[in-house]
């Protein structure tokens, strides 16, 4: 019932629209139109012309003439419009979950994540279970890992399941924990570690440790899932997102999305990134799937994992953490199995996109990569996923072989205290080198790790120009020769987040051939000032030429002029 | 690799026929055209028009005018047109492993059985199993089962692991019995039997305990199930089937079939009944899918198995067998669970198609289909599959409640010796009754259980008016007060078929604004006897008004007349 409710509010958004039928000829004219050509050279333009398969058919200047014959005329208002921006590493429905379940990734202290946790479970007493995510210790300045005890004062008669905002550990209540059967006997499993403190579980379990709890928790029906899905598309969308890789695509997943696209309710672009080689076998089989639902959805690659991440001490480094002596965190794959695994996936023709935090772990990858590239000449484009911290011997490397580096700006504002206790000043010299690696050659995709982070792509714009936080911290920036430009951040969001995903020529440029994915909003990143731009406000979104999205104030502004009309 | 040359092959077929381009308006002319109308009431034409859209236009007779502008005309050089059979009961990729896989169903004897499991295996030495299907102990004339001796003999050296012919008992050597850890202290599970002699193992497994062997097996890789599905493909169309029931699709099987579908190879229609609830969810989540690929494709069921087979002396009786006292078969489901499953897939819009042979087993079914009709009392097409033993008593209740009964002709020839063995010949009053469940207003559709039985459509339909069997046994037809008309025949394979899985008005008839799918043979099935039925020639097969297949006859003089052409 609650999935049909969804599917009416979808529908019901395009009745919103009355100036763009489906199979129309149109144009949007009346824009302040900015947008990337293959070679990053920017292009202005004032309208644009959409042909009847949604796709860009010319970008007109003032001057150029008008054709004759448009089925619709859609008024710009005078908005910037940019193509459509792409997150280039996302968890769609992560995202959608995230939605649908207690976020504490606002709260600031433990004491409000109590109090909230407190709450939500009062306003959902049908929940058997409380889920949620967001939480960060480094971020409320506990300077400790929360308890079970922190929580059974907030939630005592219910399990409690709560996960870090990077998904890297989680945090369960005692009820949880007697269901899962955790006690003092308990041994960490491979690749992830039981917090302990005078040898009794402490409530947090990091990496692969979550799945002792995690399994216990309801696994989510096929409905649920696609409200998540829906959820997920209407936030993206609003964020004017209109394509986002998918890392770690579980067949699960894929089906909600299959579903979304055979019912005609698909409307962004999913690149997915199996979780693992059993998802992508299951989900892909043989080869990767065409493009489907006029390149709305494919299975493409596969997203492995080399290690954990930062804040809980699982990015595999090559020294121990400076605030942990003797540990070098978690690596999951050994060098065998990391190579095993990437020509499993080469050989039948996915991409490989590896997760890679600290800097033992990219150096790792890196050398795969060089040796594989002997094996698969072709083009490859060789992914690596977060390339946090980077042993400055290994930058040089990231320009060969095609090798993407898909990096997420605004995780460098949020680590970059966190970065600093767990390595070290010293040892920063390579993190979240984006201009280093621009320098060296290498392929920039931006993205933002959604729900880790926000998918606002604005901030993310915002944070790769200037390396200051949204309270403009640290003033001129952390590390600021690793800032890029306006031109180079954009390309990160558009065309590079494109090209990692063999998504270029069909998105991520207006340019003729190109799917007219677009939006509106009211500041030119090319000339807005950072804080302008991180209150950028998307009023429409359209996706293959069709409108998807509109703002509120949009919506309004729309309904008094068809007033008007009457 | 291989895949690749089969789509290749699979794109070759196209390219036979000069006639008849994609997107075009187009005459099929100078046949002997026979459909039947919703009403069963026999239409004859001589001519069909077939639209962009691959649909029927028309149906024309000799004096009917042509329309002006056509983009092919073929000459159907007097065949006869029916529309493309359907098999309403089959196992696609049964079918397709059979093709791959050792087909023992020929066999007449245990030696000849062994004879071919020895030149198999010499054939195939890089087979680290030997796997098949086919044997029946019954056609043999063996009066007991085969044992793991009988196969040491002829294979020692690998293991071996032979399904029964009707998929309800597996054969395995000693090694592969070794392997599973079958010892003469293995207990059977429920639902299922290990066969014992002596207190040991003898190397047949009965329904649920084949798993036992069955799951150390090597499961088929993706790219094994492409070409087992083309295989398929070809077969069914090369037969003349142009649509098909797949009773049980695993999700594997699905995520086939959309391969299928989405690299536009999918050339029969496959109307999907999900293997049990947990497939249903995985594979279409909430509810049925859509019609996909054109109606290619729909996962609109699930399928349910409530006993076993009456030659493994698993079908659930009310007495017991005839030849085994005491004994009266498997209930693989308590009457509440039958109820729950049932409930739990009509509850998401999901029809149910339930295997029942035995009388107490339809018995069972019938009355749970009377319980939900209460409440859900739309059209829901409740079927029963097989419907092979029915007490008279409960006859009556098939013409209820929109009840199908999906029956496999050729079922009733091939057991009906050992049926009389199983129950002796007064228990069979209501047994393969055709024509009674017919008049008790009961909706017939038919089908071949394929792989079980060949899915020739033409013996089933000669077995369906007759009640012979292919050397004419008995004369005059077993039962012969419960064959069907010739009209009641094509019914089953056509028109029934198509409303059993809510397929009318998309295929089954040729009638305007259905799809033209079709096939041309060399005999009436309205005038020809059984005899000349039984060795009918499908030259051609149409589906969505394009060609499929064409006999390696047809394309001979295809080629010439090509040739003449030029």
């Amino acid at each position: 019932m609650r999935t049909r409710f969804l599917l009416g509010t979808l529908c019901a958004l395009s009745a919103f629209f009355v100036t763009a039928p489906a199979n129309a000829d149109g144009l949007v004219e009346n824009v302040n139109g900015i947008t990337l050509d293959a070679d990053g050279k920017v292009i202005r333009f004032n309208a644009i012309l959409i042909g009847k398969d949604g796709k860009v058919t010319e970008l007109l200047t003032k001057k150029d003439k008008l054709p004759p014959k448009l089925d619709f005329r859609h008024d710009g208002k005078g908005a910037t419009m940019l193509p459509g921006l792409i997150d280039a590493h996302g968890h769609v429905m992560g995202l959608g979950f995230q939605l649908l379940t207690l976020d504490l990734s606002g709260t600031n202290s433990l004491a409000e994540a109590q109090a909230a946790i407190r709450e939500y479970a009062a306003k959902n007493p049908d929940r058997r279970w409380i889920i949620g995510r967001g939480w960060n210790q480094e971020k409320w300045g506990l300077g400790r890992f929360p308890t079970a005890a922190d929580l059974d004062v907030a939630v005592g008669d219910r399990p409690v399941w709560l996960e870090r905002v990077d998904g890297h550990a989680g945090w369960a209540n005692s009820f949880a924990m007697e269901i899962a059967g955790v006690t003092a006997a308990s041994k960490s499993p491979p690749g992830g570690r039981i917090e302990m403190a005078g040898g009794k579980p402490t409530g947090i379990f990091v990496d692969a440790a979550s799945e002792l709890v995690g399994k216990f928790v309801p696994v989510p029906k096929p409905a649920e899932r696609d409200i998540a899905l829906g959820e997920a598309q209407k936030k993206l969308l609003s964020q004017g997102i209109t394509a986002i890789a998918d890392m770690g695509t579980s067949l699960e997943d894929w089906q909600s999305y299959r579903r979304a696209g055979d019912g005609g309710w698909l409307s962004i672009r999913i690149f997915g990134y199996a979780g693992g080689i059993e998802n992508m076998v299951a989900i892909a089989g043989p080869r990767p799937t065409p493009w489907l639902y006029d390149d709305k959805l494919r299975l493409g690659g596969v997203k492995l994992y080399l290690d954990g991440a930062l804040g809980s001490r699982g990015a595999w480094l090559k020294k121990p953490y400076a605030d942990a002596p003797g540990q070098t965190g978690l690596q999951f794959l050994a060098s065998a199995e990391i190579r095993n695994l990437m020509v499993r996936a080469s050989m039948d023709g996915f991409q490989t996109a590896i997760h890679a935090i600290g800097d033992a772990a990219n150096a790792e990858v890196i050398g795969a990569i060089e040796e594989l590239s002997e094996t698969y000449k072709d083009d490859r484009r060789w992914r690596i996923e977060h390339v946090q911290i980077v042993d400055p011997i290994d930058l040089q490397k990231l320009g060969k072989h095609g090798i993407i580096s898909s990096m997420q700006p605004v995780h460098q504002t949020s680590d970059r205290i966190m970065a600093e206790a767990r390595l070290g000043r010293e040892r920063l010299k390579g993190a979240y080198a984006w201009q280093s690696i621009a320098k060296a050659g290498g392929n920039l995709a931006f993205g933002s790790d959604v729900p880790v982070e926000s998918a606002d792509p604005f901030a993310g714009l915002a944070t790769a120009m200037t390396r200051e936080d949204a309270a403009g911290q640290p003033f001129g920036g952390w590390r600021p020769e690793e800032r890029v430009s306006r031109e180079q951040a954009l390309a990160g969001f558009t065309t590079g987040a494109a090209f990692a995903a063999f998504a270029e020529g069909k998105v991520g440029s207006l340019t003729p051939g190109h799917h007219a994915d677009f939006i509106l909003i009211n500041v030119d990143p090319l000339l807005a000032s950072p804080a302008e731009l991180r209150k950028a406000v998307v009023s429409e979104t359209w996706v293959g030429g069709r409108p998807a999205y509109q703002s509120s104030a949009a919506t309004a502004a729309q309904n008094i002029k068809d007033g008007e009309r009457r």
